[in-house]
């Protein structure tokens, strides 16, 4: 290990914290996993095995003490994020979290106020991985370019296979919307001021108590609607599409293909089975990122106040689906300046 | 001029009615333009131009003095239609009539009731030509055969490059939408049973007054949630798209490509201009077919009842455009069984 | 039936010609069957069934001596060709004559001579429809616009699923490269001035002593390289595509994709199962153009001088098969001046 | 800088060298550049100034001298690869040259034996980025899944803008063409066995005195026909596209798309302006694997008998281009076992 390098703690060793685990290790530059935090014995060891010269530890606070850290992958449930996030603003931490910041918007406020506290700039970056996703930032290029004017709406597909078990009603909006109510702002620039919810006849092949697919109708600012339908037992491969819908223009993202198969009466391409591939390359570009600006004690990509709205936003979305009705969404505080300097990740000579 | 061939006056000779004078005349088998009925003397003339042997007219009542006709086709303004089509029932014709069939609900319920009485079985087709796209007939017979599941929702563009003059909002309704509220009932085999208008940020390139795109969301009676966004000053050119939404798989029309040229660091396929391009198969295709069941005293397509309860749905859609709030749609009468033995236009051995 | 309308001979009620019957009868404006001709019984029965009207008759003359004839589609294999367009040039009559005009280019350029003797402009026309293809329309238009720079290549891929019983090498060729034989020159505007084949690994699916797929180089007159890829036993379905290269361009045909259906980890587009799918609208345009060129005593397609210069490099292509070497091609006569005044298709106002 | 991080010396600091250093110090997992060679002072500071910790040195000995050296990426002019290969050898070094492995291939031979002799297991990598493009790979593991039969023939496609200055016929070979000659025997599994080359009409945009197109035919041991398209001055972009044809199927890999943007007519995807975003991807992970292969002494892709079959070929191919006539490939010598353990990049769990 280099002592140049980005000394990284990786907290949580499930699949997430294991796959950051294994990319740190062995495709980004500049940085090594010293240090490995997950209570359960046999996911420790498993994870350290990847990390030639990592130490595992069973709480933060002992890896902490066990060896120099420069920054913190904090991979856990996201009930948990909190008080790691606190430990790593004391102590000067560069820190990436994985989606949500905090479970509850009030607890993501607490951090933001907390962040200013302690740090002279941003140290936290929020893992939404797809703004760092190829089509999603030639959308942005596109309108910030103005080619085809002014942008007035989006449609959105997320598809997901299957659900895991114990996927309740509100994880359609906590933990596969979430990532467009992040979206959503970065392509238009604003942020979201309303939220509506439509369920349609439900698909059979959900579990039992599950009413999927549902349609979430998010207004911004200037009137943007934003139209997002949430499919989680489609059975044939992950798929998230954007249809950007531009005064004088339309552009499309998702629907990039791979090799093409011409057999048995037809032309086929395959669809992603997973996440996992969909947003491989999202996630490499976003911790070669990070590592690159943590190592100069900065973030390069969705802050904390981006993990807030995205919280106040869940909330509000939640309360729709219960509600059925037109909801509005108000933001505690403005954003502080604080978090000006932060720019989002765009395809120009950022990409 | 066959003595075997359908005889038929076309009753307006405006641009709608010209084409169709040029497509039975130049392309359609088995039928003859006889009348051209027009007040306009130099539409007239100039229709009656392109059907050698055929009259022209000052009024349908001229024209059925003058010749022997067997069916007409009405392509006046909308509100004209109602006294040609009672004419037509009386003198026991048969009848193509482009949409709408009439203006008001009411008329449209009074010519359903006027058909029973005057035919044993439906003599007047109304002019939905989508039902012969070859892209909706695949989508139909796709649900049909169950192999994606049932179908759960609907996401239809229709776009236009830009708008005449005096197109007011509420043509985006009756001129516009009246294509997807026809054809939602089409692809899932029911009836649109609520209404709901969605005013996003409106584009800047429409006339002032005019506030589009507009999002319209129609649920079916299981429950089939069909959003339509309907732009009217795109620039680009005309497009029409369907995506739908299957338990198990998704299918797309309207995005099928014709010559890609590499060129200029952009690989381009040409967007149809105008709804001509676009739907030229399937207006061949409607007359034809129609000629043929006219020939032997029918219908095939979509039927008076289907123009009536369109026009139930359209005066619900404009109610929905000015109230903002979701609008049930009602119908004065059930189906009659009178109009059971018309099936709708699917993809299988009937095309 | 009509006065007006030109009234068909249909020699030939196999499936092309019960096909052309069929087409006449129910698609195509201005045109009635009013005999078949065909030896055999049950198929003349047959076809007679689909026109109503139309004779029966056992030989060409018989059907000339029962009723009035103005033209005549020739569909019987290709070696019967010959005595029927002699009887009709004798006769007057406009003439349609499937692919090849004759089997030998010898008595192609016999007919050539026979038809400047008897008329005073082209009356017979070659069934090559894929001229009317919409995607060779457009590749001609594109080539003739100059937007890309000069021609300089083609790749064509022709596939058929597989063959009938007693196909031979030799119509690899005949049957199939025939079709590329005849839309080189058309794409090009040039003569073929020289063919050699290659014969790669041979298809184990194909019938023993079949060796395909083969690749056939054809140059034109100023250099343009054109690459056939004939396979015939591909299983799965049916392909004619072409990739044009020009100096600053690229352009595809016979990828136009349909409805795209997503299930089952495959994004898929139906691929045609054979040619009448593939070439359905080609056909219908060819018949209908040909029957408005006639009625006004003309023709609307290729030529038989067309027809001859195809024989001509059918022949030399054959002779290729078997010496693997470059072989000259070498045209008897120079096109006469009596065959300038047939235009090329285009995808211009002429479409 | 690690320990245990790969030490690399780059050789050459050209664009390509530059480029290596940029990836290997921003990208790249567990390698560190320790030194740069190159003799231009200017260039040479510019690419250290990308390596914080590298040493620039005048001569590879030079470097040798002053700092620990595990292995070295080879990015001069072709001419100059030689002796740096024959100081790696003897020093014990592991290698990644860029291609070509030497001019001319009895050098390559030379190569070939001198790494038996020095080395227990191949330890130069040549770099032939193609491998490790994702679509290859894909097109790699359709052939060895057998699912559509034997692989038959190919169609390349391989077009770039424009040519730099001092661009000779012989370049379409070398510096082009030589790619798709390494391809090939990776795709099929076999050496080439002959050559052949056709020259159509030339680009008149292309440089006078270089005759391109040109299409260069190869034929491999089982007969497999690769048909190779060299266009070197397109002016719209770069392009690399294989259309393979197996027994049953077809498939296509290089028509990927990004993006779409509908906008004044056309529906359009970006087409990449250099092999640089071309093959962006392959080259991060030749480079990634090469250092996690070279970590432990071995090396993960194409081997210095690759380089010298490409050389052979290259050499008749150069041949072929004079001749005009079908060339035989000779290998002076077989295939040593010493090679074999070497595997192909392919699709699978090795990707």
């Amino acid at each position: 290990m280099s002592t140049d390098n980005l000394r990284v703690a990786v907290v949580g060793a499930g699949q997430m914290g294991a796959d950051h685990v294994r990319r740190i290790t062995a495709k980004i530059s500049n940085a090594d996993v010293v240090a490995i935090v997950e209570p359960d014995q046999g996911r420790a060891a498993a994870a350290a095995a990847l990390a030639p010269g990592a130490i595992a530890a069973a709480s933060f606070d002992e890896a902490l003490d066990a060896t120099a850290i420069d920054a913190v992958i904090i991979a856990t449930p996201g009930f948990l994020h909190e008080p790691i996030l606190v430990t790593a603003l004391e102590r000067g931490l560069m820190v990436l979290c994985e989606k949500p910041l905090t479970t509850l918007a009030e607890d993501s406020l607490r951090i933001v106020e907390l962040e200013q506290q302690h740090a002279s700039r941003p140290v936290i970056q929020v893992g939404f991985m797809r703004r760092f996703d190829a089509g999603y930032k030639e959308l942005l290029a596109l309108r910030e370019s103005g080619a085809n004017g002014a942008l007035l709406a989006l449609h959105h597909a997320h598809r997901n296979p299957t659900t895991p078990p114990n996927y309740g009603e509100d994880m359609l909006i906590k933990d596969s919307v979430i990532h467009e109510i992040d979206i959503i702002p970065f392509l238009t620039g604003e942020p979201i001021m309303s939220v509506e919810v439509k369920k349609p006849r439900s698909n059979s092949l959900a579990p039992a108590g599950l009413p999927e697919p549902q349609f979430v109708l998010f207004t911004t600012e200037s009137g943007v609607l934003a139209i997002v339908e949430i499919s989680v037992n489609v059975q044939f491969g992950y798929q998230v599409t954007t249809e950007a819908v531009f005064e004088s223009g339309v552009a499309y993202i998702g629907r990039e293909t791979s090799q093409t198969v011409v057999s048995a009466g037809l032309s086929a391409q395959p669809i992603t089975p997973s996440y996992k591939e969909r947003f491989s390359a999202a996630y490499d570009e976003e911790v070669q990122r990070w590592v690159d600006a943590a190592r100069g004690g900065g973030i390069d990509g969705p802050s904390a106040w981006d993990g807030y709205t995205a919280s106040v936003v869940a909330e509000v979305a939640v309360r729709a689906q219960q509600t059925g009705a037109l909801e509005p969404v108000e933001y505690a505080v403005t954003k502080p300046t604080f978090y000006d300097e932060v720019f989002a990740v765009a395809a120009g000579d950022r990409a």
